[in-house]
């Protein structure tokens, strides 16, 4: 089965770019729009986005958004920048700070505001959450995909939720100020891997978008098409991560690396049993498991219920 | 043919609030949450979801938020304040002026700083709406459904839209913000009609939300709803309008009244003919082609596309 999976996550990058590049431009016309949008945070996804965006409308159509904060990496800032200029992309930088600050975000975790105490909390963050995975058996984000009613320690993961979730929803909001300001159509980065298991900001900046060009690529296929489309290996190399909690990296946060993830969820997809899964991949049963469970507890997060 | 359309719009109210009630405890349940939560605005929608939400889960779990902003009628937040105390909801008073502050928004039409222009500028907008639509032959709601490219005055078209819709999108951000901190499931109060004609904030709202009970029943389905609910005559008889723009209501921002607008609209939806609903309603076939026109244009405010 490994070697069946691995054949099947296979993609033929030109011709994904080439029907993707299709799509943008498309909707573009249909929507009736005179450009498109995106938010650029220095990860590959969004990096994947402006590529095609610039191949699909041209560089002088596309606007993209800058939009660190208090908590940013600031690696990630400056390789958003570089990557805007060697495109040729228009760019707005806006800190997003004073509008998380006038809500009151930044008061729930009000230590951050001391720069030295912000430099090490990375690394407090970081064993806090692998001591909350120990002791429970489940990592915070699995908790938190559905709500967390009853659940131990509930009292700071709601505070954490809707501590980093604004993050992305105030992103969301000045997308679409400045798309409709301009007429353009906002471009989503979110991919299939993330959107199946629930790791994205509902009504946020990855899923409150007008398009969706990644949603049938699992993670590890966008990092191969952004191999083909040039983007530079700083960007391609580096941990996947949210930047909206210091220290948290997907892998930390979801509890496993994308191949594997992507692995089993090609062969959910496929219908294959857990038992057989998790012997063909040699993970833990229990990976398995929780994977499924985390594509099932996050449906809701896809759809809005109606009676 | 207008008899028949009578009689498909009649609703028992008893066995629809009971199937609404069900519905909201049920989701609150599966989705694992402590309460629910709702944006109050003093209209017949949110009163018919609140006064649903206190049978369902009870007052003591529901949270409504009250959000005006400087473009606010005064009579709405009372009505909103009022209802809520009348029915023992807690609630919160969150003036949303000085988010829309910074990121902008007033800076767009600076004229309503001064009370007294504000004052006015009601009549000033409706004059504006109606002789935009005297010229064009079409309203500003009905063209910037989609995008506005080449439109006459799309300029302040785009203004316009940038400005109305930040607001929706704040508040849609503020529900989410208390809902996480609070673990509370975020009920929207969209109805059929608006929802069908794209007469909503896309992502604002009336739509990013977690579910929506409303969403199977028209316009005046509701206010039927809301007579059996004992929601105040003063909340129900009070012209629909949006509060956003000073001067617009439903009806001069859709053209139409709501009783032939749900009229066609059924009569559409059941696949009868431009022309056959014309004569059987008595309007313009016109205004039949505008409302399937906007149902048409505003696809794509109720899906995300994906390739």
């Amino acid at each position: 089965m490994d070697d069946y999976l691995k054949s099947k996550m296979r993609i033929n990058s030109e011709s994904v770019a080439g029907l993707l590049i299709s799509f943008i431009r498309e909707h573009m016309e249909k929507l009736e729009r005179d450009g498109v949008i995106l938010g650029l945070s220095g990860g590959v996804d969004s990096a994947v986005i402006a590529s095609l965006c610039v191949r699909a409308v041209g560089a002088e159509k596309t606007l993209a958004l800058i939009m660190p904060e208090r908590d940013s990496d600031r690696r990630n800032i400056k390789d958003a920048i570089s990557f805007a200029r060697h495109n040729g992309i228009d760019m707005r930088l806006i800190n997003i700070s004073p509008y998380l600050e006038t809500i009151g975000a930044y008061r729930l975790f009000p230590f951050g505001r001391i720069s030295i105490l912000r430099k090490i909390s990375g690394r407090v963050v970081r064993k806090l959450y692998e001591l909350y995975t120990g002791r429970t058996g489940q990592t915070p984000f699995s908790i938190s995909v559905r709500g967390v009613k009853g659940r131990e320690f509930s009292g700071i993961i709601k505070r954490i939720n809707a501590y980093y979730r604004l993050k992305h929803r105030v992103r969301m909001l000045l997308l679409y100020f400045y798309a409709e300001l301009e007429n353009r159509l906002v471009v989503g980065c979110a991919n299939k891997t993330e959107y199946m298991i629930g790791y994205f900001v509902r009504h946020g900046c990855d899923d409150a978008v007008d398009i969706m060009p990644l949603l049938n690529l699992y993670k590890t296929q966008v990092i191969e098409l952004a191999g083909y489309l040039s983007i530079p290996d700083r960007i391609i190399k580096k941990p996947p991560s949210p930047d909206i909690i210091p220290g948290i990296t997907d892998e930390i946060a979801i509890g496993l690396s994308y191949e594997k993830l992507d692995h089993i969820l090609l062969a959910i997809e496929d219908g294959f049993e857990d038992e057989e899964i998790a012997n063909a991949l040699q993970v833990d049963d229990i990976l398995v498991l929780r994977v499924r469970h985390l594509t099932e507890a996050s449906e809701y997060m896809r759809v809005i219920y109606t009676p």
